[in-house]
């Protein structure tokens, strides 16, 4: 039976994957029992662990050479699929480490221009309605790398892992807001956290108002240190930086607070001098996770080509992957509910043949917005760090099947 | 301004809350710092943790007296919110413990009634094409003790906690069955896993070609050994064991096996001695997480009724909750996507007014099943072990706010 190719170079049609694709080999005899079948193996856990054959870890842990405390960690996205990150792998950024909190010492306090301040302890908040979504996260910083001149040989999540999707289950803001009652004068509400820089940062009224909540849980267990227990604000397709972890206070103001981490950091310096400040959304963008950097493909014939794609900016509504550069594209399988603010699986087959493939893919999110190339992304920005870079991953699959980073 | 009441005895419409509602006090004065704030906190970690403040664990963790290595442990329902399991609280259920099994030495073999019959290994499965589904997992035997003459003392956890969700991902079974051929003659796929139990059950074929996968991956990231890994059988809506972990080989057959686990165990025993088999399917059920067995309300006041609801016949319609031990009822709000073979979370809010109190819900599946009383749902069983119970679970709320396992 014939393949159904759907673009240039490997991409097939999902329906006629399978005659065409036999992976499967002619069956081996059946082993009366495996070695571990010979004995029982260990009893439940209260709390289980990863196989010894497969401990992910988080990726590129990067601390600050005068201060260990400050740093981050990627989300290895090339060992996983689906669309929901474990908590143990979630991506961490922290300014001065976790800390530690105990829920009983701990309160949160709306004040500022409101008509009543409050203060409310973990167990107040609980009693609160509550609502569960599910969000991807993304740090301001991720994918950098590929903004210096030259691309990286690094694997997918070291190159881009600052994003993870989770449940997020937590009070709606506007809940809180609406009892301290909030005056008309006020546009901004300042978040701080109780760690020990005591990051905080300044969010748009409308923003807090709209879709931000007060989140307690992850994944449906209570929120852990390194994500903000015992109270983390949240606001959903924002930079990650804005969803304040340990969060104490919310102090209401007529204007934002240009504090430390939205001066020094979390602006966008571009060409002509002008440094553009609370670009708070994060941008349409997806990534082929597999096959990806650093892996080698064992031999010629049928792949799976997988990655992620989310924006901040609305719902994916559709996934384009070339395997040749961009000269021809098809549309990818979206494998999991988009919603927005949700990451989305995409998945198209692919039969490598042994010559070289560039693979990318690009998405496009419900308000019309398209991933850009590399360049488009880039332009008009300052050389150096670049937040929010969104540009098209590019892999290089050489006549070996060695999987490089790329630049199209 | 006043509340909403929706139905008898507290239950409040949500869109009138707020202001009736309020739990935050006047604020305190705000510290300067909290303690944790006047150090550094830690680094960032490969591999995280929950917090010591929040350390959920499995409950009712179950040995065999003969053999520990067979046993299950629950899922802490009351102490966790969303819908999403992380893969360390998931429950157990092992007949003869957990292998740890090298996937190098591991293989899935498709043999019996097929025109090729196919061995696949590890790395053969990740390049088919894969689904990601979110899905619940139910034990048949999962709220057995609401089966016994007595209602049991116990948290919602211990009573109904062999039931979980995750995102599962995998290789949708129809692939790998068209390509080695079933035979017009089978009917029935004998799936074996490779632990020392040789646990093996019998699925239909017309449920391993429609909804089941060969899992790979639990909620991201590889499954863990507790779970299958490498390879479990995943057939959703049924009951969990049928879902044979460690999955080592798919015999098909034009007959049901009638295997040691659907002969000893897994059939439904009636009140007229007759044993009806391969009552696959779990019923419509929903259960209030919160407030929920051995929990104390702490004073009068507003609180957020939560819990769960599935089907293994469709997807979740709707939820009722009553307040007043089913006089009257009122519709709850579905706060995550409804979907078939997936857990909702349903929530609703509710007064205390120190009055005695029996708190009750009651699901609706697509398919117009409403979940039984529990009278209703044992009718026609034998005494003893009942498995499928679905009955409405009742909490008690007595006049010290104390929480109980109750029957109505």
């Amino acid at each position: 039976m014939t393949e159904t190719r759907i673009a240039a170079n490997g991409l097939l049609s999902r329906r006629h994957l399978l005659k065409a694709g036999a992976i499967g080999t002619l069956a081996l005899p059946i082993m009366a029992s495996e070695p571990w079948m010979k004995s029982p193996g260990q009893p439940t856990s209260e709390y289980g662990e990863p196989s010894r054959f497969a401990r992910l870890q988080r990726e590129r842990i990067n601390a600050h050479p005068y201060g260990p405390a400050a740093g981050s960690s990627s989300t290895p996205l090339q060992l996983m699929n689906g669309t929901i990150t474990p908590n143990s792998l979630h991506f961490e950024r922290h300014h001065s480490g976790i800390p530690n909190i105990d829920p009983a010492q701990h309160h949160l306090t709306i004040f500022g221009m409101v008509e009543r301040p409050l203060t409310f302890d973990y167990n107040d908040l609980l009693r609160y309605p509550m609502q569960s979504r599910v969000l991807f996260l993304e740090c301001s910083g991720n994918s950098y790398q590929n903004t210096a001149p030259q691309a990286a040989d690094m694997t997918c999540g070291e190159l881009n892992g600052l994003v993870s999707s989770a449940e997020w289950t937590g009070v709606p803001l506007h809940y809180l807001l609406d009892e301290a009652g909030v005056k008309p004068s006020a546009s901004w509400v300042i978040a701080e956290g109780a760690d020990a820089s005591g990051n905080n940062r300044s969010v748009p009224l409308s923003l807090a108002l709209q879709d931000t909540m007060i989140a307690l849980y992850q994944n449906g267990e209570p929120l852990r240190p390194a994500h903000g227990y015992p109270i983390r604000l949240l606001v959903p397709g924002c930079e990650g930086n804005l969803s304040i972890k340990w969060l104490r206070s919310l102090k209401l103001l007529d204007q934002a607070a240009h504090t430390r981490e939205e001066t020094s950091k979390y602006s966008d310096l571009m060409r002509d001098g002008v440094a553009g400040q609370f670009s708070l959304k994060m941008e349409v963008k997806s990534l082929i996770t597999s096959p990806s950097g650093k892996m080698k493909l064992p031999e010629q014939g049928i792949y799976e080509i997988s990655g992620l794609a989310w924006s901040g900016m609305g719902a994916i509504r559709g996934v384009e992957v070339s395997a040749d550069s961009g000269a021809t594209w098809s549309e990818a399988e979206l494998q999991s509910e988009a919603g927005i603010y949700r990451a989305v699986r995409f998945r198209i087959p692919w039969r490598w043949t042994g010559q070289p493939a560039v693979l990318q893919s690009r998405a496009l999110d419900s308000n019309g917005n398209l991933q850009p190339t590399r360049s488009d992304a880039l332009r008009g920005h300052a050389p150096g760090l670049v937040y929010h870079y969104n540009g098209i991953q590019s892999w290089l699959v050489n006549e070996q099947g060695q999987v490089r980073n790329h630049y199209a």
